[in-house]
């Protein structure tokens, strides 16, 4: 089935906002074994999301649309999709039921711009809406089923798994296919090699399809497959995986799609380890990472930001010798602060950074891009100087953070 | 003129990455007073390209499309764009000296994979590419003027600011319009009411057009104008800047389109003044944001992210018995957090957070979303609690983080 995506929104349009609702409803329909071939966004004009709904209507299976559903007089996507449908507006009992549980569990009164949300086109199904105030609808328009959803992230994806992804199902029991996928994730890897050592994976496994996502830093590698039979595809699945993990296991950090930070605080929990950060060129990236993860209180105890060499020297005791000898930039360096950190916060381990994120301090013999990683231990302390010619601050920042886990996650390994 | 924007590639379309490159051409083009009505997004299939082309060729006068241009089988943007064009592909000299010019500044060899990149279609432009290997080009297809950019976000960009838009500028010269853009951010009100506060802008001043733009957790004003004198315009655009101030003075941190993290270090490098950070519940993300600017090392000394007690006192030096009274979300433990990092890194300032990102950990009495901020300087400390109920871990380490930036924000402006 073709499958289309239309975000609307004068937000989106202008460029206000990144639009990522579409990257996410794109994932999961692909998931689902539908085929994404186009997105579109329109903004907020009655007249360009009707021509718009009118012309994936007669291209597309199934779409899905974000955006244009609140209570206020520039929300008109109801009012487009009931045109481009040739039906009229009409209060939905579901519709009523969803806005008015909204504001009953809240204890807020409903506001009377709020009713408008309860006007759905003729011959249009509710979507009930179990966190905002904006009930969803699904409506044929042409030849395409259309799920119409609110733009607010959360809201959308709850309601695109509780409402629509079971509608889809349910249209493809016809044919009674199950879709299967399976993400390995990769750091260390280019795209181009990663792509090479898994390329012959379609003629091993004929059964399943391979793509490659590349999700800066990291490479996903996504396994695909579809039949009748979920104890065949699990099975296929299953070993086409182990046929990838043998090829690139010293790549792999994750088969679940997990990123770095929950694959490392996995391994932590799993050891019954904590950890200590000192960051300095890093910037305190690796700890906004690490502590992003709920639960990372288990495991992480602190993190020292020390930009300047007084601070490495006073909170991480770093030595002014070493400083003086090496410099701020080096292997002895990073050693020290991952013991001072590790000694500071009483943590099983004690990782740091420090190296020249750009776009000035670098020089000749240590580049923007310079890295010197330490990590020190139950076993010891040990430090690696990587070189990355990203130029960009930011790529910097994350690649140098993403080593300083995957260096934290190898040892955690053995 | 009525514009619009295409990605293209696999990447995009099934949702592995979020295309962040249409809302900055959208931006751009808004900025230079086009039209922007549509993006559309189609993956690496050059019949749908062609066809997405022919579509657009008949209804825009201007469109940017990025993606498929680089040396690959898979990138078939110029293949397609010159069917659409009715045209042959042929070697271009300038793109051929774009290609060569990049290997011979690197001292790199030029793949063979490279040659496909000097091929353009015939009639087209090149669009020189001072930072990678696939040149642009431009190319009128139907009625439409096509200018075609790589999908590699910094070099479509750079191709956008020096490539593109001197094009478009030529193209109005005609009607010899002048378009400027004033951009205020505020913090602290709500999209709604912000709203309503400028409300009858257009009233006073009839030239200037308004836009609001919800860049969470930040609200951007943005006035727009064009006309044909420069100097009537600056005016114009001066004096409605001056009167949304005097409504909003109270919330606008930046009328240069600077983030919270840019405005703070400016005021810190203005005043000579340095600063640490002691994070509990941000995690690390107020020193990721400052260290985010280039150059904040002038200003920023230390951050300690203590996410246990343990580390709020062993490095920050907070009392046993104040954590005990107290507990670790409270004013007064925020007090000596803030003290305590600035006497450790012997900053002129020190800003704490403590507080309950979610999901767990919060209580009747301190909800999640609540947040408890210290700022000591030369004249003390003080601190204060906030409730925010968005919910998510993400959403709440976002506006924390903001929040407290903003007060030491509005200390330097004493």
């Amino acid at each position: 089935m073709i499958a289309e995506i239309l975000s609307t929104g004068d937000e989106i349009r202008s460029g206000a906002v990144i639009d990522s609702n579409s990257a996410h409803i794109a994932e999961k329909l692909e998931e689902a074994g539908l085929e994404v071939v186009r997105h579109s966004c329109v903004g907020d004009d009655p007249d360009r999301i009707e021509a718009v709904l009118k012309d994936i209507g007669g291209r597309a299976d199934v779409a899905v649309v974000t955006g244009g559903l609140g209570p206020t007089t520039d929300d008109l996507t109801s009012e487009a999709a009931a045109k481009a449908a040739g039906a009229d507006l009409a209060l939905d009992d579901m519709a009523l039921r969803s806005v008015t549980d909204f504001f009953e569990k809240r204890k807020y009164p409903m506001s009377r711009s709020n009713e408008k949300q309860t006007m759905l086109p003729k011959g249009a199904k509710c979507i009930y809406n179990p966190v905002g105030t904006a009930p969803g609808f699904m409506l044929k328009i042409d030849q395409c089923l259309f799920f119409f959803l609110p733009g607010v992230p959360f809201e959308m994806k709850r309601m695109l798994s509780e409402g629509v992804l079971p509608e889809i199902r349910k249209l493809q029991q016809d044919d009674r296919r199950i879709f299967m996928v399976k993400t390995i994730s990769t750091f260390g890897l280019g795209e181009s090699i990663a792509g090479e050592q898994v390329a012959n994976l379609t003629e091993e496994f004929p059964g399943i399809r391979l793509g490659l996502r590349a999700k800066f830093p990291e490479i996903q590698i996504k396994l695909y497959a579809d039949g009748e039979d979920e104890k065949v595809l699990t099975e296929q699945i299953g070993k086409a995986a182990e046929w990838v993990l043998q090829r690139m296991g010293k790549w792999v950090f994750s088969v679940d799609g997990a990123s770095m930070e929950m694959a490392v605080g996995e391994l932590l929990n799993r050891k019954k380890a904590t950890v200590a950060v000192a960051e300095s060129c890093t910037g305190g990236l690796i700890s906004h990472s690490l502590t992003n993860v709920a639960g990372s209180s288990d495991y992480f105890l602190f993190s020292g930001v020390t930009y300047s060499n007084e601070a490495k020297m006073r909170v991480l005791g770093v030595s002014p010798d070493t400083l003086r000898q090496y410099g701020a930039v080096h292997e002895e360096t990073a050693k020290e602060m991952a013991e001072g950190v590790r000694r500071v916060a009483g943590s099983t381990y004690g990782l740091s950074t420090t190296g020249i994120a750009g776009p000035g301090g670098g020089t000749d013999e240590k580049p923007v891009g310079t890295v010197c990683i330490g990590l020190a231990g139950p076993d010891g302390v040990r430090a690696r100087r990587f070189h990355f010619s990203f130029g960009r601050r930011s790529m910097n920042k994350t690649i140098f953070a993403v080593t300083a886990l995957n260096m934290l996650r190898k040892e955690l390994l053995i």
